[in-house]
C-alpha cells in the first residue's frame, strides 16, 4: 500500500500543540484525511477552519475515544497529545496521569475495538537521563514510560505496531513555548540584559519541520510493517552544541552581541548537560542545519537581512 | 531502628482486600500503629471496629492523601490498593487507570512532601509472561508495570526506597475472590461435577500468612536500607504443581474424588503455562506447605478430620 496515492486516513492528537498544528499541516499538503481527536478548548479552534480537519471532541470519556476512532477508521494514529510539566506540584499529579497515561490508554483501547493498527507515539529524551535505559528527568518523562508500558500490553494482544519517537528539543516558527530561541530573539530585540545557567549544558535542538518528517516516516515504516512490534527512537538532529556555543552562534547569525550573564542562575534541579544517544529513526535524519534554522527564524521576525 | 520494639507506624493501602485485611490483623497483633486509606465504601467498614486502625477517607483526591501521610507520618507505606482485573472491557479503562497509576502517584507524591521513604508495593508475576523482564498477562498487569515506572521516579528524586513484592496465585481463610480453592470445596460440598481446562499449567499458591511475612520482611529490610532505591522481588511458594496435580493433592488431602472433567473449557486468552522464576525476596521463604495449607482450609470448613 501506498499511503501517498490512496489518499490514506490519520487521526491526530495534540493537535493544537506546537508540533502537533505543524504536522497537521504537512499531512494536509500532503493529502492525507485528518481527525483530530481534542479538548473541548482546542477541539473549538480547531473546528473553526472550515478547510480543516474532522474534529471530535473529548471530556474525559472512553466511549469519546472508541466512537472516534471506529468512525473514522485511520490507518495510521499519530498520538502527540500529552501534558508537559518541567516540574510538577501535587495540584498537577491528577491531570498528568489522566493526559500522558489514560488518554493514550483509551485511544489505544479504541485501537484495539476498531481493529486501527499503526501507531506513532511520542516520547521523550528525558526518559534516558545520564543516558540510562530509563532514569526519567521529570514526572512528565515518568508518565511518558508509563504508557509505553501500556503500550506494549496492546501490541502483545491486540495487534498494535507502534514506534515512538522520542523527541529532544524541538524549534521552529509559531512555537508559543517560550523555549531558549525565543528567549534570545526577545533580548536582541529588546537590548535587555538575561541572566542564564554556566551554559555547558549540551543541547539538541530539531527543527519542527524535520520532526514532522519524522512522523510520516514512522508511519510509512509501520505500514509496511507485517507483525505487531514496539520500537524506540531518537528524533535526535545530531548537531549537539553546549548552551554557550548555541548563544554565539545565534550571535554570529544575528550580527550582534546580546547581553547575556552566565553563571547567574542555578541549574535545573537534574539538567541533562549530556543529551541521550538514541537509535536514530532508521531513513530518516535532520535536513535543516541549526544554522539553517536559525536564519529562517530572524528572516521570519524581520531580524536577518542575508548578506551573502 | 528496631521497628518491633519502637512501634513503628505503617500506613495500609487495599486493606478491605484480601491480603490486606489479613496484614492489618499481622501488624495489629504485631505491635504496629497502623492507618489505612480507603475508598468510602471500604472506609465505612473499617472505621465501624473502634479496635480498629485510624481510617483516612479517599475519594480520588490528590489532597487527601497528602494529607494522610503528612498528619500519619509512616515509617512504613504498604501498598496492596489496586483494581484487579482478569480481562478488561472499554469502561473500565478509566477505574483501572485511577485505581492502579493514580492512586500510587498520589501516595507517592503524599511521601515525597511528608519525607516519608519506605514504600512496600505490590506487583504481580503477571508482569512476566513466558518469563519476561516484561510482558503483560493483561492490562492489570501493564498498569502494575507503568505504576513501578512512576515509582523509580520518586526513588530517583525524592529519596524513596521501596521493594516491590510481586505475587503469584495466593490462598487463606476469608477469600472471597473465588479462585481454584473455593470451587474445589465447593464442589467437595456439594458433589456436583465441575468442567475445568486441561490443566497442565503450572500453578505457585502461596499461603496468605507467608504472604504476609513477606510484607513485614520486605519493611524489615527498607528500614535498614540507607540509600533510596527499587528492587523487585518474587513471593513465591517455589512449590509447583500443574492445575491436575493440584487437584489430585486435594483430593487425597479430602480422602473423596471429585467430579472434575479436564478439557472441558478452554485455556484461557494467554492462559500461564509456567509461572515466572523471579528473584525470592531476601531472608525469606514460605514455611506453609500447600498440603498443610489445604488441610488448614478444610479444617476451617469442617471438612477433614486428621487421620494420622
Amino acid at each position: 500500500m501506498n499511503p501517498l496515492v490512496e489518499s490514506p486516513r490519520a487521526i491526530v492528537t495534540g493537535a493544537s500543540g506546537f508540533i502537533g498544528s505543524h504536522l497537521l499541516g504537512r499531512l494536509s499538503r500532503e493529502g492525507w484525511q485528518i481527525a483530530v481527536i481534542a479538548r473541548t478548548a482546542s477541539a473549538s479552534d480547531l473546528a473553526s477552519n472550515p478547510a480543516g480537519p474532522k474534529v471530535y471532541t473529548y471530556t474525559g470519556q472512553t466511549s469519546e475515544v472508541v466512537e472516534a476512532v471506529a468512525e473514522f477508521r485511520p490507518q495510521v494514529v499519530f498520538h502527540l497529545g500529552s501534558l508537559f510539566l518541567a516540574q510538577h506540584d501535587a495540584a498537577q499529579i491528577a491531570p498528568l496521569i489522566s493526559s500522558n497515561i489514560l488518554f493514550g490508554t483509551q485511544l489505544l483501547e479504541a485501537m484495539r475495538l476498531a481493529k486501527a493498527t499503526a501507531l506513532v507515539n511520542t516520547g521523550t529524551a528525558w526518559q534516558n537521563f545520564s543516558g540510562a535505559v530509563y532514569n526519567p528527568v521529570n514526572l512528565y518523562a515518568a508518565t511518558k514510560q508509563a504508557f509505553e508500558d501500556i503500550l506494549i500490553y496492546y501490541v502483545q494482544t491486540a495487534g498494535i505496531k507502534a514506534i515512538t519517537l522520542r523527541l529532544f528539543d524541538t524549534y521552529g516558527p509559531a512555537d508559543t513555548r517560550r523555549k531558549l530561541l525565543a528567549l534570545l530573539i526577545d533580548s536582541l530585540k529588546s537590548g535587555e540584559p538575561m541572566g542564564m545557567s554556566l551554559g555547558d549544558q549540551v543541547l539538541d535542538l530539531t527543527h519542527v519541520d524535520d520532526v514532522c518528517t519524522a512522523f510520516l516516516s514512522a508511519a510509512n515504516l509501520l505500514l509496511n510493517h507485517e507483525e505487531p512490534r514496539h520500537e524506540v527512537y531518537a528524533v535526535s538532529s545530531e548537531e549537539r552544541h553546549t548552551l554557550r556555543e548555541l548563544v554565539a552562534i545565534f550571535e554570529e547569525i544575528a550580527g550582534k552581541r546580546l547581553q547575556i550573564t552566565f553563571g547567574a542562575r542555578p541549574y535545573r534541579d537534574r539538567e541533562v548537560m549530556e543529551p541521550w544517544q538514541g537509535t536514530r529513526l532508521p531513513g530518516w535524519h535532520a535536513k535543516i542545519s541549526l544554522r539553517e534554522g536559525m536564519r529562517r527564524l530572524l528572516l521570519a521576525e524581520n531580524l536577518f537581512s542575508p548578506r551573502s
